[in-house]
Formats: structure tokens, C-alpha cells, sequence
């Protein structure tokens, strides 16, 4: 089973590939959607639709997993989190992916075993589950956890379940 | 010239198409989105982008206005909005439509020449300016409006100017 996770940020959205094989996880391919800056917000908005589709297009996942975006610093923050949450989730449910929404809490408990785990904790446990040489930037592992919190969910390993909405 | 006006929202995102040939203002269609409630939050998305893509296709308008979104009732609800209103972008951004967004406060300003008009009198000026027999309901009023203000500016009639990012 190969899933895609995404980290959605309106000028960062980082994602990752991991594929699971009996009971061994695999980092298929993983990296950010940066959109250059000074480029007007909707541009962002379609940059981020276009790149992920082509990713998915490319690896073809069958599932989508993304965090739910319960923190925000202010209504400001939200409303640029939500369009660009809203158009990568798109590009999912326009190539027919299923999505699954999980609070960043249950990610952290499903990979650290902790939901209160610090950054550097998910970023080390993601090198440790995918044999990797380094702990990935930061929104690449957070987009390859939440891959892997959903990879738990389907083998019957994690105790948390995913939601379809906000 | 012909624009599609948008007021997005998660439940219901109104749509209004308004042609200008010569000095004179046409409704050319308008309607709403509404999702059925009950589907999942993600499911809805895709209804709005999906059903809106249909209407571009249509009536192939060359532009796309849409009401800024200040306001909020809270971090939660600027969530859902920003979603809603991502995805009705990227229903125009991939049909190619240029993208302006005005404030609450500027369309009523280029309607009914006071930022702080109230609702019946947005609905009442749509009605007015379009030859209409009703006035429109809310969600449809206000796409229109904000599509007879983008007009207004392209004409030079109005004072205020489309921006193109949050």
C-alpha cells in the first residue's frame, strides 16, 4: 500500500511517499512545493495543485493522508492554511484518492508514541521507520509521518482513525 | 466583457455571470452551490470545484472576482472558508480566468456608493442594475455584486482596484 502525506502551508507544503510492504515501510519520494515569493496567492494556490498532481501522477499513491489545521495563530493564518489545504486536497480527490484527515496529537502518538512529541523527535523517528541517512527537513516529515500514521491505521497498528472532515 | 462573480462558502458558495456590452449590464446566470448536508467536509470541496468548472465551461466568462474574506466568526470557520474559497479559485485559475478580489466594503461601495450598505440594499441594487423582476437571495447577490464591481472597475467607473493576493 502506497500513501501520500502532505504538510499544507501556503508558501511551504511539503509531502511525502511511503509504501508498505508486508511489514516493512519504504520511503518512496518526498520533498516541498515552494512557491517563490512575491508571486501573488492565487498563483501559490495553483502552483500547489499543479506540482502535487504531477507528483501523484507519478507515484501513484491510493491514499491521501493530511493533518487536520486545528492551530492557527489568528483568523488571518487560517484562512491562507485553509485555501492551500483545501486545493492539495484537490489534487487528491481529483486523481480519485481517499482521503484521511489526522490531528497533528495523533500523529506524533502513532510515531513517537507521545502526542505531546517535540519537532526533532518526529523528524528523527520518520530516519529511524524509513532507514534513512538523515532526519528529514521539517515539513517533509511531518508530510512522511502523517503517510505513516495512516500506513499504522490500515495495518490495525495505531489506535487513532481517520476523519473525512473538519 | 463577461465575469463570473463568486461568495464562496463551504455550504453554499453563490455564483453570479454578468456581461457588460456597451454602457449596459446583463445577467447572463447565477445560482449556488449547495452541498448536501451530511457529506464530508473534503466531498464538499470537490462539489464546489467540480459544480463551478461546469458553470466556466458553460458561459465561459474571461474573468473571475471574488470577495475578500476579513471576516471571520473564528480560526475554525477562516479554516473552512479559506478551503471553500481555494478551491472556487482553482476552478478558475484552470480554466485560465484572470482572478480579482475586492473587500466586503468595496463592492458595496461600487454598488451602492456607501462601504457600509446593508444586505437589502446590495440585493436591491443587483436587482436594479441587472433588470431584474426579484432581488436576488444573498448568496447569488452578493457574486453578482462582486462581479457588477469588478465590471465598474474595468470600465473606470469605479474607485476601487481588484488586488490579486490575501
Amino acid at each position: 500500500m502506497r500513501i501520500i502525506g502532505i504538510d499544507p502551508g501556503s508558501k511551504v507544503t511539503g509531502y511525502g511517499i511511503v509504501e508498505q510492504m508486508k511489514h516493512q515501510l519504504r520511503h518512496v519520494a518526498s520533498g516541498r512545493v515552494v512557491s517563490p515569493s512575491g508571486i501573488p496567492f492565487h498563483d501559490r494556490l495553483k502552483n500547489i495543485y499543479t506540482e502535487l498532481g504531477k507528483v501523484i501522477a507519478c507515484h501513484a499513491p491510493e491514499a491521501m493522508a493530511v493533518e487536520d489545521l486545528f492551530i492557527a495563530r489568528n483568523v488571518q493564518s487560517a484562512l491562507k492554511l485553509g485555501h492551500a489545504r483545501g486545493v492539495a486536497m484537490l489534487a487528491g480527490l481529483n486523481a480519485e484518492l481517499v482521503i484521511a484527515e489526522y490531528s497533528p496529537m495523533e500523529v506524533k502518538k502513532a510515531l513517537v508514541g507521545y502526542g505531546r512529541a517535540q519537532k526533532e523527535q518526529v523528524q528523527e523517528m520518520v530516519r529511524i521507520l524509513l532507514s534513512l541517512a538523515e532526519p528529514p527537513e521539517s515539513n517533509t516529515a511531518d508530510a512522511l509521518a502523517v503517510a505513516i500514521c495512516h500506513l499504522h491505521w490500515c495495518q490495525g497498528v495505531g489506535k487513532v482513525s481517520p476523519r473525512s472532515s473538519l
